[in-house]
């Protein structure tokens, strides 16, 4: 673990010198760009329904129920789910979980073999290679092209007789893309080509944690309807700022392999690990605003200002189309060099390496927007 | 997954039976002694302290906080452990956890590398072994006496030179034995002693949920105040019936060698597992309600119709002074043609087997005192 600690170093120290900037110089001192913890107040859908769950104090409304979650929780997720895809899904199929990173883990723990490949694209979310390590996988990186959209080529050069997972993540962190369905059809498709082939199931992980922030009418498609072997994996810590609450789900479509089985084997690894079930409170809330979502307009106007300002600046920028992040790229310098360079003015970023993409970086803009004015404001000096 | 789903299913087996039984011919149709989740609501503290804490809609409460936890919260933690041990502890030396089971996945996984081995008492919690598993440990297993207390000398000879943990559970599940303060004490000796001669800490990891479970005046002795490389694991599950919130917490011994590393690895584990933090609203919660505890009088007079009646029936049945199950021997007969036999007759038991100790069966008494009545009846005949 102490090795690991060190490797996980980067966002770390980053985060921990702009703490220090602030603590020394103000708050108003730096731009930090580090985390991606919105600072939103939850919507007022969520006070509401915290207000409604505790009001009802249901009989045994805190004690341990299903490994899965409750029951009528489950059937409303599925339910919207079903709505928003199209897709036939029973309440059987959901399983609530701690936020996507316990879903994710629950997941992989019931899918991996010991030496079992997962496919994950670059740039990717930094906590993938731990999750996948847990559990005694193998992490397989692909890159995307310079739009960050998927290769279905490298894709299918990248599959083996190991590859059990493959786990996808749009709205992207770090780069914001959004996959269309015809890039999420192009990596079934490739899927598909490989499972007949190889004579397995690879099942298709559907990291949907910012399915809901994205800008300029962009639509998520539901991998769900594109794919038979796939698993959903969501968090409400996004759309509803309650990142600390620790409560999302897991989807297995109906329509893949051995879906019992891994429900059955998610309902385990949800026991196994610890997680014992997703809070009970937080189960009984978030099933009262499954159609709450946060404020996207300051996001979009973060978004807006940034943009151009790192544009000016002469940073090559991919205008994206959701989550709140933006993945420039180093204008010719190393990107630890040019990280310095921006922090040495007041601007706190994270190296793209530790999202598996050297010569970029990221800006996590669910800051207030008088942060992206000032840092707009540095850059224009920059330029 | 699908070969541990297989192992766990002893317990479940049961359960479904009895589930089966009841959806057939009404609650009262069975003693259902399976499960050791407690029937009643939560004490008046808590419920008092949600609803503050909702009220309160402090800005950011729902956001991510540090890993081990909000500051505040520790705090009040380490203050009231602090005061009912007399052992100093320092706020930075508590984490909260998701239970004791995420509490135990996440010091587990923080000091095991590959094949370090792990010691428990049988008859133990049926959850040690997959948590030690998870991580790539050894579980070995060391017998308690016919009285269910721990024999030093087993102990010592158990210990090798991978041995990193030992892991203790007193009040114990599924015995209801409690350790006095002369038990711990000879163990913390054997270890000092295998310490010295080993040349590297063995942590005593203690699973302290039952602690406040206690009757006829017993007191749980504090091993933070008897062994310096202590870690406690503690949950207020049982304490305040609220299981399916998730909530619990780690103390690491400001005395522990290398306390520092252990913190750090444990904020580092908690957030790759995927717990990221305990549920931020029940921290806030148990940290307003720390003193607040169940009412022990219907365990108390479920206990003594129990013991009496099994007894009776010709069972030998030690007195459990902590927790609320009792483990008593099968008289002559394999374990399961006796749990079969009670079963005929409407009492549903686990076998010993699942906790480590075969030729018992565990009868958790967290039911209606009414169950334990009609029990008590039917056992009468048996007799």
């Amino acid at each position: 673990m102490a090795e690991q600690l060190a490797r996980g170093s980067g966002i770390r120290k980053t985060w921990e010198e702009c703490a220090r900037m602030k603590a020394q110089f103000g708050e108003d001192a730096v731009c930090d760009f580090t985390l991606g913890n919105p600072i939103a107040p939850p919507p007022p859908g969520w006070s509401s329904a915290l207000r409604e769950a505790v009001a009802e104090d249901a009989p045994g409304a805190h004690r341990y129920m299903d490994n899965a979650g409750h029951g009528e929780v489950r059937r409303r997720v599925a339910s919207y789910v079903q709505a928003d895809s199209g897709i036939a899904v029973p309440a059987s199929n959901v399983l609530m979980s701690c936020g996507a990173a316990g879903g994710l883990n629950v997941v992989l723990k019931a899918l991996l073999d010991p030496g079992d490949e997962v496919i994950t694209l670059a740039p990717f979310f930094p906590e993938y290679p731990f999750y996948v390590d847990n559990h005694g996988g193998r992490l397989c990186v692909v890159e995307t092209g310079d739009d960050f959209q998927p290769d279905p080529q490298r894709l299918a050069a990248a599959i083996t007789s190991r590859t059990k997972v493959v786990l996808v993540n749009s709205p992207n962190n770090p780069t914001g893309a959004v996959y269309p369905a015809a890039a999420v059809g192009a990596i079934a498709e490739v899927l598909a080509e490989a499972e007949a082939r190889l004579g397995h199931p690879i099942y298709l992980v559907a990291d949907d944690i910012y399915r809901r922030i994205v800008y300029d009418g962009a639509t998520v498609p539901w991998a769900l309807a594109l794919y038979p072997n796939t698993i959903i994996v969501n968090s409400f810590s996004k759309d509803l700022n309650v990142a600390g609450e620790r409560i999302g789900y897991v989807v297995v479509s109906p329509r893949a392999e051995q879906a019992q089985a891994i429900l059955d084997a998610c309902a385990m690894t949800t026991r196994i690990l610890g997680f014992v079930n997703a809070p009970s409170l937080a189960q009984r809330v978030v099933s009262r605003c499954l159609e709450a979502s946060t404020e996207m307009a300051e996001y979009r106007a973060n978004r807006d200002v940034l943009c151009e300002a790192f544009a000016r600046a002469g940073f090559r920028v991919q205008k994206p189309q959701g989550a709140f992040y933006l993945f420039p790229k180093c204008p010719g310098s190393h990107e630890l060099a040019c990280c310095a360079d921006l922090r040495g003015r007041g601007i706190f970023v994270v190296p793209g390496s530790a999202f598996g993409r050297a010569g970029h970086f990221r800006v996590a803009y669910s800051v207030p927007h008088q942060t992206c004015l000032r840092a707009a404001a540095i850059l224009s000096r920059l330029a």
